[in-house]
């Protein structure tokens, strides 16, 4: 079982490498090798120096030869160019998200082709091929059956991506699937380009001390996921068999992970419970057209009865989500906010 | 005005080009120059030694200098790998359905980048972008607001390209515009690699006084429009202006043609009538399962309430068609055809 993660050193391709070196296997197989294919690698990671480890580094279409040297059974693509990126450089999402995508399932079948195994390609989608615009609106809750009709570059990329994936899949050059993922947070680390990054900013920067910036006006609702359950319905989804019945993909290839529904007021609320006033004081309000005509274009609330069907479940609740983050990410929070937040309600430890 | 016609010698755009050309304007504004792109050129047409017309040869993404030499104001992109060209030859039909069309694309986003004009991009899209299988079936009626869920790479093809014009257009690269085309019947001439071609030939060949087999079962029912009601709702769409009310477009990008619903066996009863027991004799029923697979996952009936705002109905009835086909190829019809089918009544004459 050899597996290759695209955005391997990526946020989510990093918890998503753990996730499997834990385990070791995939649908109860060991796995053989884990190639972690990135532009940017991080050597230095305990990932790196594990011995099932190998790293491939670069841009995707200059290492296809590399990444497809060995058989690859598993190809769980991550690696993207973000919302903000695609709307700000059109030729770049294109390129990366679309030309990028294409070039692996190319390979990947000619893999197949050529009588080597029939790679599970697992890609993540997102809730951005969701658009509504007052033309077009969305129906109030939004599933897999409702007609996608993205209002971003990268909204289009991802689903452009989807449907050459379920034509792939369809012709049996691979087998494919695709997890449409709600906005992570909180995510980690340095804001990124998405125009959703703020999401995550706006409690992350405040738990380190740092100011943030609110580009949206409070009551707008968004659609959340941990990166806990964001990791963990992915792998889902890659390690599912297909067909009836609990725990099986049924349908359409596209299955939206599920979303917690929350307000922006409701999160920042939750970060002044949890961490305290001088914490949350940290948060300015300045509502930013751009961002707010991206991210208010995607759907708030969803009906997740496919995901239901793998045994995915939404975050119970923001403080939830908070309190992961805290327990994950202790060393990226300043102490107040953690001597603030610990009495509160302890977070569980694994 | 400056127009492009792709596929300029095919069956609909020489039909499109010779309406154009009666008329010599397009919006009320005049034709300066029409041109007609094809790999295969019919230079003795009568379209051909029009003053007004220049004929570019050749592969579309070989002649894009040639046909972006000058200003395109209006693209009528009707090239295509046809559905089962496109099942068959899975390269042929991402290379000239998807790679051919972005390239057009991506010449007219250069003309507008480089303070050209915007041009106005109609793309003919099918219905074979809806596709039915028993996990994911389509609803009874369809309408632009159905997911799409192609069951073909044609209708794929078709669909990633409808969406890649959606955005170019949102981000005002063009001003594209998408008629998905129902099966054109009755097409006149050869025919061609359509897995719905028979829908053409079951009529066309018996009235040539040819055999002809029909590949499905006669209680099919399929969507249907004349080449005279395509060719009009190809030019409404591409005529039309944005915004709401009568004659406009409004809403999505794409518009379904409307469609005449039939059953193959209620075609085949109308040639009996029209034409007499000698020429309906002629059709052999022999299913196949493949063509039945495609055609009969496409739907069959329609709601096509945003064509109706642009004023484009369907046929009345498929003798309509048919006597629409005497009248614009009688030279392909056997003289008996013809004395059966014209006293029963008068085709009205232009």
């Amino acid at each position: 079982m050899r597996i290759v993660i695209t955005g391997g050193f990526g946020f989510l391709g990093r918890q998503v490498a753990d996730r499997l070196l834990e385990t070791r296997t995939f649908r109860g197989v060991p796995i053989d090798r884990l190639v972690l294919a990135d532009r940017f690698v991080q050597a230095d990671a305990p990932t790196a120096a594990d011995p099932l480890v190998d790293i491939v580094q670069g841009d995707l279409t200059d290492r296809l030869d590399d990444l497809f040297a060995e058989p690859v059974d598993v190809l769980i693509h991550l690696a993207s160019a973000v919302s903000a990126e695609c709307e700000a450089d059109f030729d770049l999402g294109m390129s990366a998200n679309v030309d990028g995508t294409r070039a692996l399932l190319e390979a990947a079948r000619a893999q197949s082709v050529a009588g080597g195994p029939t790679a599970r390609v697992v890609f993540s989608s997102s809730v951005a091929v969701y658009g509504s615009d007052p033309a077009l609106p969305l129906p109030p809750v939004v599933s897999e059956s409702t007609l996608p009709t993205p209002r971003s570059s990268y909204g289009t990329q991802k689903l452009v991506c989807e449907q050459l994936i379920a034509d792939y899949t369809r012709r049996g050059f691979v087998d494919g699937r695709v997890t449409r993922l709600m906005t992570v947070s909180v995510r980690p680390g340095k804001p990124n380009a998405a125009a959703s990054g703020f999401l995550s900013c706006i409690i992350r920067e405040p738990l380190a001390g740092l100011p943030a910036t609110c580009p949206v006006r409070p009551d707008l609702r968004v659609a959340l996921a941990s990166p806990r359950r964001t990791v963990e319905g992915i792998l889902r989804v890659a390690e599912a068999e297909r067909g009836e019945g609990p725990g099986r993909l049924n349908g359409g290839v596209p299955v939206n992970l599920p979303a917690l529904t929350v307000t922006v007021a409701e999160m920042l609320a939750t970060l002044r419970r949890v961490a305290g006033d001088a914490v949350a004081d940290l948060v300015t309000i300045a509502p930013d057209r751009d961002v707010e005509a991206i991210v208010g274009s995607w759907p708030a609330v969803f009906d997740n009865a496919r995901a239901d069907v793998l045994g995915l479940e939404a975050d119970p609740s923001f403080e939830s989500v908070v309190r992961d983050y805290l327990e994950d990410h202790s060393d990226a929070v300043v102490a107040d906010a953690l001597l603030t937040a610990r009495p509160a309600r302890p977070a569980p430890i694994d």
